[in-house]
């Protein structure tokens, strides 16, 4: 099949054997794939990963031996394959599994490719009539429910920085759960589209301290400080960034304020599948580019640098042969 | 009067203006006061600060123009002077006012002096009976009951990192608070004192992600990514040590992890008085060296490396002239 293969820091599209299905597991016919900051860092060196990156998809089963009857249904994916046998797991936690997988992520190839393999427990069926426009972003819309079962948000003043791809998700997701929401960036383009509807927005505002939660979806290491500035004393700072490598911080901040510091990363499906399918988020308008395989390259810089910076989704659509 | 000064990163003894009673405030002769960690952060150039550090003491009321008949009192005090006017301070967090001065480390003189002032709601009597050498650790036993008020430990499995002044505090309490405490440290002689009581400890072992809650007491920058190595996923992080400057560090396992990160500062003298009353602490014997004022250099010295690892407490004697 034809795959996206990083290597040594090198995108590129060439030849790699299919994955073959193993007890449990199925194979997916990938239909498109969403580029995340995430496949940006790990191009820049993030987790070591080798491989084919790519953990936003909807695609269809097409092979699945130990569930013959679900060959042919559309599916998103969880991204984490857990062991399902170790205490973390048996304890409720598979997502946290220290023997996991990671589609795209860690030892398993991902979504940036004609096919790829979960096991069936991580497959969930896109509801009929939902676009694959939409139901491509069940994944990153999942990571934003991730918070609110995390933080109570309802009723509280939120603010969101990073009015990027998984920010704006985040601040659309937090709204619908009951926060006071405000969203600050760096680029008046995507902070507009939250204004117009009705989301205050902040650009370059001094920070005050009077946020009672603050969503550092900057994907930047400078993010988390300036996270830390606008929360109240006792406020809590959700980290959604990751980032390759070190960068200068100071923690001292977080014990002077006694802030709590709660990491947030892969969330639930079933809210993310039922608030697209109610129309209650339309992430789709933020698609910017389409690109074949052949072009991940080109998919990537334009995640990177938008030419449309309100628009700054990236897709891979695999044309099958 | 005599005090020990901190300008420009030099610490000596010299004469300074005493200080004056302004209305709501006490001074009190200091009797005893006791070197910090956070103390030789100070001299690191930790916050800036310049003038008489010192947050630790037990002394005497010397004059109180509003409260006459406390006059004479022995006391320690909370080290936090807050305005009491703010909405922090009218909603329940006068140790985060964003107006606060902090005795010895933020706009307000401290305890290796003769005198020092602090507002008369900040000193608490000394129970009859109490010697002067455990007094003078209520500061320090109180930040440590700030972790339990903030993080549930009863029965569950927690790590203290670092066997310092303020780990070995930290780890006693909340054994006390019944918590299955571990230690790990570097040196075995503070660790020796520990397991004497029976408390657990660890020397270079291998971090395993088993523990709860872990306590990063250790004072050095570094101390927070080892108690993210060690904590189980989904677990807490609580966060004692502050430095000068920043330090290269990555928050990725926070969010891979799903930790939560508490900061912790200065905590309630109620329960830390009361357990040094009853004898369920005696942090006394970790006392190593008594110093003069004019020998406020050797007393840092003596804190930064004791002769005597297992007693790594440094205090300062005030002899009234």
């Amino acid at each position: 099949m034809r795959a996206a293969v990083l290597r040594g820091g090198v995108l590129q599209a060439e030849e790699r054997p299919a994955p073959r299905p193993v007890p449990g597991e199925a194979v997916i016919d990938v239909l498109l794939a969403g580029v995340c900051e995430t496949d940006l860092q790990l191009a820049a060196g993030y987790m070591g990963f080798q491989g084919v990156p790519g953990h936003e998809f909807v695609g269809r089963i097409a092979v699945a031996p130990d569930a013959p009857a679900r060959v042919g249904e559309l599916v998103v994916g969880e991204i984490n394959a857990a062991c399902g046998a170790c205490a973390t797991c048996t304890g409720g936690l598979p997502r946290h599994c220290a023997r996991r997988t990671v589609l795209g992520i860690l030892g398993r190839d991902g979504a940036f490719a004609e096919q790829l393999a979960l096991p069936l427990a991580n497959l969930h069926a896109v509801p009929p009539g939902m676009a694959l426009d939409r139901a491509v972003f069940v994944e990153p819309v999942a990571a934003a429910f991730e918070i609110p079962s995390q933080v109570e948000v309802s009723g509280r003043r939120v603010l969101v920085l990073g009015a990027g791809r998984l920010g704006a998700l985040c601040a659309r997701v937090l709204r619908l759960c009951g926060a006071d929401v405000t969203v600050a960036g760096r680029r008046p383009e995507p902070l507009a589209l939250l204004a117009a509807d009705g989301v205050p927005t902040l650009v370059a505002a001094a920070p005050d301290r009077s946020f009672d939660v603050v969503v550092d979806a900057t994907g930047s290491p400078q993010g988390f400080a300036t996270a830390c500035r606008w929360a109240r004393p006792r406020g809590t700072v959700v980290l959604k960034t990751t980032c390759a490598g070190d960068a200068p911080m100071n923690l001292a901040p977080v014990v002077i304020d006694e802030l709590t510091v709660v990491g947030s990363r892969c969330g639930p499906f079933g809210p993310a599948i039922a608030t697209l399918a109610s129309g209650g988020l339309a992430p789709e308008t933020t698609i910017g580019g389409r690109f074949s395989l052949e072009r991940i390259a080109d998919a990537f810089a334009y995640a990177r640098a938008p030419s449309d910076p309100a628009r700054r989704k990236a897709l891979i659509e695999i044309v099958l042969a």
